[in-house]
């Protein structure tokens, strides 16, 4: 039998380091923070990488490859910039046998490097816009790390533009981040809030910083994706200038935005159960496991390979419906065994098929979120699939939207505020001020997450100091 | 006018730099041997990396990922390993603001990192074989380096497999070296040597390496992928066991093999021409560029209408077809100098389309390595390109083949030797001997590429020594 789970209502985190292990999903390694990513994990990068990459290409954004080492006066060029990341650095002294003249970083991110790239690409707003993306690894050295959620090292895609105007750059930020939101919610199936950020948890460096934010099963908001609009901040540091239109020079404009395998952790969190990993058919890798049944032991021999001809009958008509289909026909296993390993994997849908379902024409198939048996015609099971995953993946982002819905309040005093800190989603007045923000932060553990686009900005009073406030802005504890 | 690159006949090196340049493939960093890789140059890392890996998964290889940073103590396990890599790590020393209290190396390579979680995840031998590949970054301090050939961080992949028996290990490491000569010859169209590697030329830490060698234009050889059977000796420095079918422990037998952006060195060395790049059809991101002709400055307007209409109708039914198509209809820029720059940078076919050519119902196509104009009649264009695009993966491995046969040559004395160094490859007799091949480099530059499978063993005499030889192994120059 697979090990069962610490259930959530037990240990919420227990549960989810015990799933992330036992699905094999990752490991730890004996370097600080860092995992190892095993198969199953990689496999939903691989499908997360697959699907984004295609987005942002259809955005006109090309990939390349920019330095892992950064030499480290480049970081100090831009003061907000060094200022943030400073304390994270891992740091390069030695190589080839000497001591280096200047110390390299391991990027944490890569505005600096790849601004001394656009300086010298750059000369003319015939060179504009210029949109890159690359998939790397980057390296922050964090306290405090938890798999998937927070990896000193982690695989990530920062895109990095350059515009001719501040209007193009903005527009750029935002589309990015719509790019955010239409892949968090149609294939990860995770309802999130798009917003700006405040200026204390802006990026260091940005002039405006957005995010997707989400909610998670114990009511902690992820924050899963941030577009930056850089404004001239870096093109200024490393004089990234272009010809105008005009005969002048000016700096370019810029943005950049980025997501990481952070997303595996937001996945897992927002859907999976006490039976282990649920993944949205959109980015499953496994769709469906045929599973023979009732042909072990003293079943006839006739039987066995009737059922096992047609199990595979069956996975070839899925495959060819362009379905990731399993077949697990392992003898030395029962059926029970690998149903629980199946659910702890996040297969989508099991089908078992048995002699009694042959003779009825029928199998038996199990939706891996509903855990309910249903019979279904063996002529109808790839249509009946494929409605399955279809329903599948719709139901998932309405239960997380109906959850993060029930889970979000209006809150109308700093009591309030307080008493619900564990609730989820708090939308309350703020004076705009960083020190308040510093002392509600210190006083209950919220943090401004990100004043939401949907969320209508009217009037009203800072819970804390009573102070004008312009809008309500959205208040959680978060990963 | 697009530049014009130095001629190969005038300095092969500068034509490479060159092109690399101006095709903008990849530029030079601050980063000491560190270059980027520019979008020009990414796309084609991309298509090698998605046929590459397509091919890794029908072998029932799965990706994971192991950490950048690797405790120096574990290198040191191996102690072949860490004399091999110890002159060319770059070392982490400190992080977070404090020097660490172990250092971490950048990986050179991974199989110590790896080999510790193998040693976790392997008990049994139901566990075997486990394959596992990963594309990552690598680092290795190189003092002389070159773009795409050697650099001193570089992009990879490096699969690392677990096995039973010796047998199998041997199996999946020729397993594997078949893989890469089936990309470089049926992908790439650049023929290579797959063959064994000397004791001296080995990977540090193996029982055996075998390699794919290819002849650049220059006569050089270029080792394209490595494939080493490990033996049990990384097994054996970090414990790597399994309960076999007899009951007993066993430490299990190993493999890796890897290739790297050095392919695209190799691609480039392989087939291009003064004019600048020329990419095998089936690794080309743009395949067809279609040129607008003669409907510049007084074209009257209802003409030009007409052309483009045609011109983007063809282009459509091409992208039908699956191929990669760019319309070039930038009226700023002349017809002569779209040439130019699509020559430059490898589009395998070029149309032109003009009122003349409307009028009688056909185009003009040219070949990128032919660079001959072609009258093909419109309604066959898409089957013409296709038929082209065939021929021309075809006719370029032909042409790298043809060459390298009439490069290489018997030679049967070092005087012979000598005097064709760098005529290219060079089959002699040699006695074995570690200190012979040393000899032989020292005072030709000349080193041992593979005993290639294909090369008859039949004893003989050394070039060097007289001593016995048991066969003929290829010496050439080498990148």
């Amino acid at each position: 039998m697979a090990e069962k789970l610490t259930p959530r209502e037990k240990g919420f985190s227990e549960w989810y380091v015990d799933l992330i292990q036992k699905a094999k999903l990752a490991d730890y390694s004996d370097v600080k923070g860092c995992m190892v990513i095993r198969p199953n994990g990689y496999a939903l990068w691989e499908n997360i990488q697959r699907v984004m990459d295609k987005m942002f290409k259809d955005e006109g954004v090309r990939n390349a490859y920019f330095p892992l080492l950064i030499p480290e006066s480049y970081l100090k060029k831009e003061a907000e910039h060094v200022e943030g990341f400073n304390p994270q650095l891992a740091i390069v002294t030695h190589a080839g046998g000497q001591k280096l003249e200047e110390p390299y970083v391991i990027r944490p991110t890569s505005e600096t490097i790849i601004n001394r790239s656009f300086s010298k690409w750059i000369q003319s707003y015939r060179d504009l816009p210029l949109l890159l993306n690359q998939w790397a690894n980057v390296m922050r050295w964090e306290m405090r790390t938890r798999l998937f959620l927070r990896t000193t090292e982690f695989l990530w895609q920062e895109g990095h533009t350059c515009h001719e105007t501040e209007e193009d750059a903005e527009k750029r930020t935002l589309t990015m981040l719509e790019v955010y939101r239409t892949f968090a919610e149609d294939y990860m199936a995770m309802p999130v809030l798009p917003g700006r950020k405040t200026e204390s948890e802006k990026f260091a460096g940005a002039l405006r910083t957005y995010s997707i934010e989400a909610m998670m099963q114990d009511k902690k908001a992820l924050q899963a994706g941030t577009s930056h609009n850089l404004g001239q901040n870096f093109a200024k540091a490393f004089d990234t200038q272009f010809q105008g239109r005009d005969g002048q020079q000016h700096h370019v404009w810029q943005t950049s935005w980025g997501s990481s395998t952070r997303l595996i952790g937001g996945l897992i969190l927002t859907h999976s159960d006490d039976a282990g990993l649920i993944v949205p058919p959109k980015l499953a890798a496994t769709h469906v496991v045929i599973i023979p049944v009732g042909i072990g032991g003293k079943a006839p021999e006739a039987e066995k390979a009737q059922v096992l001809e047609k199990v595979h009958a069956l996975a070839a008509d899925l495959r060819k419906a362009g379905l990731g289909v399993v077949v697990d026909d392992d003898e030395t296993k029962t059926p029970g065994f690998k149903y629980n390993e199946h659910e702890l994997t996040g297969t989508c849908v099991r089908i078992e098929l048995g002699p009694k379902d042959l003779a009825k024409s029928s199998c038996v198939m199990v939706r891996r979120d509903l855990r309910q048996k249903e019979f279904v015609p063996l002529d109808e099971a790839v249509t009946k699939v494929q409605a399955m995953l279809d329903q599948m993946q719709k139901d998932l982002f309405k239960k997380a939207k109906d959850f993060r819905d029930a889970h979000t309040f209006e809150v109308n005093s700093f009591e309030e505020l307080k008493a619900k800190a564990d609730d989820g989603f708090l939308l309350a007045h703020w004076d705009g001020d960083a020190k308040t923000e510093a002392r509600i932060k210190e006083e209950t553990g919220l943090t401004t997450r990100c004043r939401p686009f949907s969320l209508k900005q009217e009037p009203g009073k800072c819970v804390m100091t009573g102070n004008p406030s312009q809008g309500r802005i959205v208040f959680s504890k978060a990963y």
